[in-house]
């Protein structure tokens, strides 16, 4: 039976202590203006001061072998990248800033050494880009690697966007491309080797961007009216953002900004672009509402990233999905759902 | 591949949304005077209000099937009761309050019935008793079953008791008495049966009680320079204390309140009290040291919670145990570290 330890200064020559050194190294120094924090790693626990006028946001996020990464195929610096990132585009999503992150990592000592070297060059990097400190956290040894992940974030008092705020009449709209993610984790499946980290149509899913700038300009301009970040695929999580709302949506297919196929892979996969738009997940892209009356104060694209319009909030409380002849149908939710067995 | 999700208020007939339903039923009702909570379970993230004039504390803590407790001998309640509890002993060990905490849950989907509702049961009285809120989480399907717990808690500015202000002169205290709680897992693990949760031998391993009023109390009354939980044994814990400290320590093996053994156990397992006390880990006591000015001020009991003085803070930097004779000899370090195969 073993104990899990806090991530905490005391050396030990093996086991433990070195896991700790290599963790605490990249840890952001305290004091650093703007970020918070007031005690980082080292004792039972973190100290962090909120920022006058802002509300704290938390939130937590599995990362676990098998489930959400394979050992042999995932590179260990994509690991790292991304257990930050898909937990820092919730804070993304509510239209926050992220401040400071808790890593609990739980490994064989086998992956101690260059794995764990790779993991923490990918979240370093993470953390550094979403400009959050890892402050704490806790580790122990375990058959697989588990990785748990949480962020502390920041929207002034009042500003940050919840999934309940959508009304209808008012405009639907996605960040990005959709499908892109899924297309990329289908390429490494489909693959026997580890994957090649610098192949482009691998980047997305290797390597999401949560949608920072665009969330917290959407919060600080108040055009957004309900948000969310699409981490399940647009087919479950828009009825996630309707159920809050109490409204449902009517989607037009022609509209969503489905992934590009390159030929090689459309002819070899078979691979439907509206399929993997609607039901893939992993994009981190935004989905979010604008009231009728704020539309034109909306750009078509943020610093780079398209705005796409793709339907509008419905009294009714169903999900229609126009397709491209005209007809409407149901939307099948087929995102997915960790406790029913599917696709 | 599964993706996580959110606990989020969207229902589905089978699958994820009947296991949400079951977490939300316990998650606090947001807006409770004192609490802080302004957005609980059911968007991307929560939303919680620092108090004025209060840091927030951040910990976290992984609680998994194996290495922390064995899913046929521990029974669900307790679970869930000590998963929480051991967070929050972190924030006992700050002398903080705790206001409210993540829930991170993996299990087999035989396990989303009678288990979940007992260890759901479990961690809504824990959860009562530290009024500490659940706002918010992550919950995925998984062989074995994982747990990790984030806990926010508050000290008001500059109170916190941190692991690094111990003084040479400064004596060492512990609360309660040490070794119970491993003397608990023993008599477990000797069994071939289910935990009977009402056996007084058990409860300590089963149903640790953090030492919150303590903890406060010393931080408001600024009577402690040092302050840590014991979670993996005097003889782990101590020394890092010390590491953070740049101290050293001389603790007196006839003045720890060692676990009393009943007659048939000492009998029957031949377990020495003091190896208990040293080693034993999952105690929850709290570990701190009190300057010499300030001794008069302290009582001998809080609330009933023994507080006895173990030794003093040395110049030296080592950790010297006084035996029963007399004998100084050097402490060994024997409690737990994950990556360290012993015992």
């Amino acid at each position: 039976m073993e104990k899990a330890k806090h991530i905490t200064a005391n050396r030990k020559p093996n086991g433990e202590g070195v896991v700790l050194e290599r963790i605490e190294r990249i840890a952001g120094r305290v004091g650093v203006r703007g970020a918070g924090v007031r005690l980082g790693i080292g004792d039972d626990a973190a100290i962090f001061r909120g920022t006058k006028g802002f509300n704290q946001i938390l939130t937590c996020d599995w990362f676990l072998e098998g489930s959400h990464f394979l050992r042999d195929k995932h590179p260990a610096d994509a690991v790292g990248w991304k257990c930050l990132a898909r937990a820092v585009s919730d804070i993304a999503a509510m239209g926050g800033v992220p401040r400071c992150f808790l890593l609990s990592l739980a490994l064989p000592e086998s992956h101690t050494g260059l794995w764990l070297e790779e993991f923490l060059g990918g979240l370093r990097l993470a953390a550094k880009q979403f400009e959050c400190m890892l402050i704490g956290g806790d580790t122990t040894r375990r058959r697989d690697i588990l990785v748990n992940v949480t962020v502390v974030g920041e929207a002034r008092t009042g500003q940050a966007v919840l999934r309940s705020g959508a009304r209808p009449g008012d405009i639907l709209f996605v960040s990005g491309r959709l499908g892109e993610a899924e297309l990329g984790l289908r390429q490494i499946r489909q693959s026997q080797r580890r994957a090649n980290i610098r192949d482009p149509l691998l980047r997305k899913h290797l390597y999401p961007a949560p949608r920072l700038a665009l969330g917290r300009w959407l919060a600080e301009r108040g055009r957004a009216s309900a948000m969310m970040d699409l981490s399940d695929g647009l087919s479950t999580d828009l009825p996630r953002l309707c159920a809050a709302s109490g409204v449902g949506a009517r989607v037009e297919a022609a509209k969503i900004p489905a992934v590009r196929l390159p030929n090689q892979v459309s002819a070899k996969h078979g691979t439907d672009p509206l399929a993997l738009a609607l039901h893939g997940g992993d994009d981190y892209e935004l989905l979010f509402t604008v009231p009728q009356k704020k539309l034109r104060r909306l750009p078509r694209s943020f610093r780079g990233i398209p705005i796409t319009e793709i339907g509008e909030v419905t009294h009714e409380k169903e999900l229609l999905l126009v397709d491209k002849v005209g007809r409407e149908v149901r939307l099948p939710n087929r995102g997915w759902d960790p406790f029913r067995q599917h696709r």
